[in-house]
């Protein structure tokens, strides 16, 4: 379920998803706000009223383009909450590879983007996962002591590693074995001593 | 234990030094051969009879920075090998944090950097966590089916998500709550049915 409303108008949002697309297929310092005007067949003037700086007009494009929040599962059952917020962050963040990967970069200079890359591809995805687990240690089917940072971001972090940097992107496989060898083992058993 | 040896000559080294260094405060587009070339008070022509291109350049570089290669560690318990190729995959990546930025946006243009940071990044970690995995199935201390690829790359796909995305870069505390509080819980007990 996807909630959340654009701040834009239908004009404005182009200008936005044309600027997202040549994000991804140039990269930051490839795009100018110029091939933004010519492909959404605008002034330079026209944009730059709107968002004062390439900057800006970077930011609002992905920010719209990450805008779909996700609502927690709420299924009752803390492996399926789990693959069915493992299967939404795969989806997320199959399509918004290129996009990251040319924000990356330009993380250190712009530090509004890299906020807004924090919020869609980390707090977003935890909270649902915190949710989740809340959830099962109110069932009392695990212990709230293992609702821990490195437990809630565990799922999104090991997914997004694999869009950005191996040649083998996640699938529903690849969140079922997360879910099931790692996050469900280890969530329900107290720790052994190695 | 580190190993290997470099291919190039102590001049060389220093020009993929260089290289490495302008590419983290430049980014790949900004970097300019011109520009190694002066800070390393040399001529553009001596680095290009080495390297034709700026990509070959810079994947050189990459490869020449990330060329330390850590030794299993084999220590005779799981927990200790986990929590010791944690801590040097957490040195490595919080070194090379802004260079991995840097490329990621080159890697749909240049698959030879795509395969460099794949090798640093992924397979490497991955092999050692493998390895020390193998160590402890031999000692019947795991079951050997745990040993998956999700499992193998989850401890270096998290650690570089937390250095790439969130302000929080992992500490010896993260590697600790990852090996104690998901790894070693996970893998040395039969699933749960939730």
């Amino acid at each position: 379920m996807r909630t959340s409303m654009s701040r834009w108008t239908a004009r404005e949002a182009e200008f936005l998803a044309v600027t997202l697309r040549l994000l991804q297929q140039h990269g930051y310092d490839g795009l100018t706000v110029e091939a933004v005007a010519a492909d959404a067949k605008s002034s330079k003037a026209t944009i730059y009223r709107r968002w004062p700086s390439k900057a800006e007009l970077v930011l609002a494009a992905f920010v719209e383009g990450t805008r779909a929040r996700e609502a927690p599962p709420h299924s009752g059952s803390l492996r399926s909450d789990l693959l069915q917020i493992g299967d939404w962050f795969c989806d997320q963040s199959g399509q918004h590879a290129s996009t990251v990967r040319a924000a990356l970069t330009e993380v250190s200079r712009n530090p509004a983007l890299g906020a807004a890359l924090e919020d869609a591809f980390v707090h977003r995805p935890k909270l649902l996962v915190a949710d989740a687990l809340v959830d099962a240690a109110d069932r009392g089917d695990v212990d709230s002591r293992v609702i821990v940072d490195e437990v809630c971001d565990l799922l999104p972090g090991y997914l997004l590693f694999r869009y950005l940097f191996s040649r083998r992107p996640p699938t529903a496989e690849t969140v079922r074995a997360l879910v099931d060898d790692v996050l469900l083992r280890g969530l329900t058993r107290s720790p052994p001593s190695l």
